[in-house]
């Protein structure tokens, strides 16, 4: 008998009805970024190990699951290969290898797990699905705006209709520090501590400014920039510095593009830092109230592409975190109960031994007319197939007995009721359609055409 | 400029029409799983290295990715996770981990990549999808003959029609070696070469035999029994031998209870041996005479489950594999060409930097109405952005020109035919859907609600 049965930790098995839920969740997601466009890609579990390291900072690196080399050189405790981190970075060496190939303005979307060797929490795991939007080659905010908008438009689907959109620009940020008198050389240091401005508040921030070697004073203005949140106020403060009106500029006219519909969740705040060095433009991100954290976020990154291809390429994208969004969706009782529903629509029993190849003849039958059929595989008594069947959550089952043969029928027992009757084999499938649409559990959408 | 911008070796990146592929055969294998009552499953990607090692005997061991440890232990160059080799360990480990809340019958089905460090070749990837369907918890042949039937309708429905399923058994193998003379101390080392026999053929089986120890003699007897495909032939020659005799009946059982459909497909033949050494009964593999190796294979496990709880409970399993149906389909031109289609039905045009927000308005009431609808991002030469749409495969484009937006209209150009036609704004949903609906290429099917 082996040590443990349990998965590695950090990961987790998914039992049927978890399935079903993720799949709902990435079923939304898919054909609302096709309404939008956006193409499928999908890249390897692993990449070369080199083109991961060095790309997520300091502690990124260290989270980075590696593969031992095989075979003869397994010995030398070396790696050639790692776990994909994110979705983004391979798809800037897709963007590299297949330029010729793709269109010029390169919209993808990419649902596939990543692997981080983070210490789990809530909604945090080693094994993680993102839910990815990016188009590559331009510029132009309307990609922001869009992608805005299909986000938005996801989680509205889904049922949320409380988060928040949060809005920055890596330059306002940038004219933001200078303004509060923070030296160039602590900037990249600086937005380190302001990233956890959620996490440890002002005064934490305050202090680890200081502890980065930013004066008292200098700390306190940045703070009190971070903390503006109208255009108005902001332009008064950064007054004179083009980049930081520029960025002012740009965050308006995203707003002003992304319309009503996602418009009206947009918050511009200029305190939203993220994490990830690559972005060079908008950063965005989404979050509720009742968790720490975000639902999603994503960015202007307009020369990761150029580190693997050697010239630029604008890009922007957005990621949707699937475990997030369904820790939250399942504290708060957002699926649809049809998702809890039995694995078939009917149950075809077991009569006797003799009968078997009947059984299955009747099942071949009604799957062929849309039904999801399951077969009891044993002779066992029937009562105790029927108490099966109910215990698995399907509606009805349906028996052919000695009587039934003989005149060509079938009985059909509605589980949900206790009502039965026995009808033409002919008539079956109208039959139990009309049965399975009349009352709840609703059977799954795909199942009758 | 990062050194290579390839996938790694034997892994594949797939651009949106590989995916749709994928999505296409994936699609079906799950819709077929369903109706015969399967319910999904997912396991995370690696597990514990011990959970792996020494499942797949001494070749496959070598095929396992070891992941290393994380921190501090890296430098010891140990492996602590190892990526998952098939879905049937991961199957019978979860089937002990939560056995309290499974079903007496957990009919499962899974579809996940799993990892091998073999030596790539046609139809064979370092990364590939098993699509496994598997039931736990009885011995009934009524599992057997249900899972040839939904392999069968998964490949006729992919449009497959000269595939041959091939069935053996474990004791029937057992059997004919016996009969033949081979000790049973050299059952083993003779089924790893009699499972050669499509590459090496009879002559090369019949000097590895007696490589491993076999006498000429009992090695050609051997190869007459394998030989043998009538059941009737069968029992003659293993008169006496009761399990023998057994094994011929419980093929015979299958083969009824399969019923027409698979039935005609099935083919009894005592010359498959499958390398797995964890089955214990009937096993099954799927050909097709334009692809060596298989489309898929199975068979019955009753001791695996045991190994990981301690008390034996019977399984049975069939596994498709995905790319070996995607290189048959794909060299057959057997994929509908819808799955070559534009990314969107419609584009919408940008008429000049001032009016973007009403295109975005456009846009989005387009997709509400159930549209995929792209957006060119730039403000660029009406003209090029047409060509741009028709270089995409979109079959529509709309334009809000100053005309239009005046008058309350959209013009819209089918890129098809050519033809131009301005309407009112409203009628925009129903005059599109009627184009894409009129002629090919066909949009895709969820997009016309």
């Amino acid at each position: 008998m082996a040590a443990s049965t349990r998965p590695p930790g950090g990961t987790r098995d998914f039992l049927p009805e978890d399935v079903r839920r993720r799949e709902h969740v990435i079923g939304i997601v898919r054909e609302v970024y096709e309404r939008f466009g956006y193409e499928p890609l999908e890249t390897p579990a692993f990449e070369n190990v080199e083109t991961l390291l060095g790309r997520y900072g300091e502690e990124g690196n260290k989270l980075i699951f590696k593969i031992l080399r095989r075979g003869s050189h397994e010995a030398s405790g070396e790696a050639d290969l790692a776990l994909r981190y994110d979705l983004t970075v391979p798809l800037a060496r897709v963007v590299a290898q297949y330029q010729s190939e793709l269109p010029r303005f390169f919209k993808r979307y990419q649902i596939q797990p990543v692997w981080r060797a983070d210490r789990p929490a809530r909604g945090r795991f080693r094994e993680f699905y993102q839910c990815d939007i990016d188009a590559v080659g331009t510029t132009s905010l309307l990609v922001e705006a869009e992608q805005l908008e299909a986000v938005s438009e996801v989680l509205e689907r889904l049922g949320f209709n409380d988060f928040v959109v949060r809005l920055n620009h890596r330059d306002l940020l940038a004219a933001l520090l200078r303004a509060a008198g923070v030296p160039p050389s602590l900037e990249a240091s600086a937005l380190v501590a302001i990233d956890k401005l959620d996490k440890i508040g002002r005064a934490g921030v305050q202090a680890e400014l200081v502890a980065r070697g930013v004066t008292d004073t200098a700390a306190a203005s940045c703070l009190d920039g971070l903390g503006m949140d109208s255009p108005m106020g902001l332009e008064g403060r950064l007054q004179g510095d083009a980049r930081g009106q520029y960025a002012i500029g740009q965050l308006q006219s995203i707003h002003s593009l992304a319309g009503p519909f996602a418009g009206r969740r947009i918050r511009i705040d200029p305190s939203l830092a993220r994490g990830l060095s690559y972005y060079t433009g908008a950063i965005m991100e989404i979050t509720v109230a009742d968790l720490s954290g975000s639902l999603g976020g994503g960015g202007r990154y307009d020369h990761l592409i150029g580190t693997f291809l050697g010239r630029d390429v604008p890009a922007c994208g957005f990621s949707l975190g699937l475990e997030r969004i369904i820790v939250v969706m399942t504290e708060r009782s957002m699926f649809p109960d049809r998702l809890a529903g039995g694995a078939a629509d009917v149950m075809v029993t077991i009569w006797s031994h003799e009968t078997r190849v009947d059984s299955l003849a009747l099942a071949s039958e009604l799957r062929r007319g849309g039904l999801r059929v399951d077969v009891y595989p044993e002779a066992d008594k029937i009562g105790k197939q029927f108490k099966y069947a109910s215990s698995r959550h399907v509606p009805c089952v349906a028996v052919v007995g000695d009587d039934e043969r003989a005149r060509r029928e079938i009985a059909i027992k509605d589980l949900r009721t206790g009502e039965q009757k026995s009808v033409p084999r002919g008539e079956a499938i109208p039959f139990l359609k009309g049965l399975l649409q009349a009352r709840g559990p609703e059977p799954h959408a795909s199942s009758i055409p």
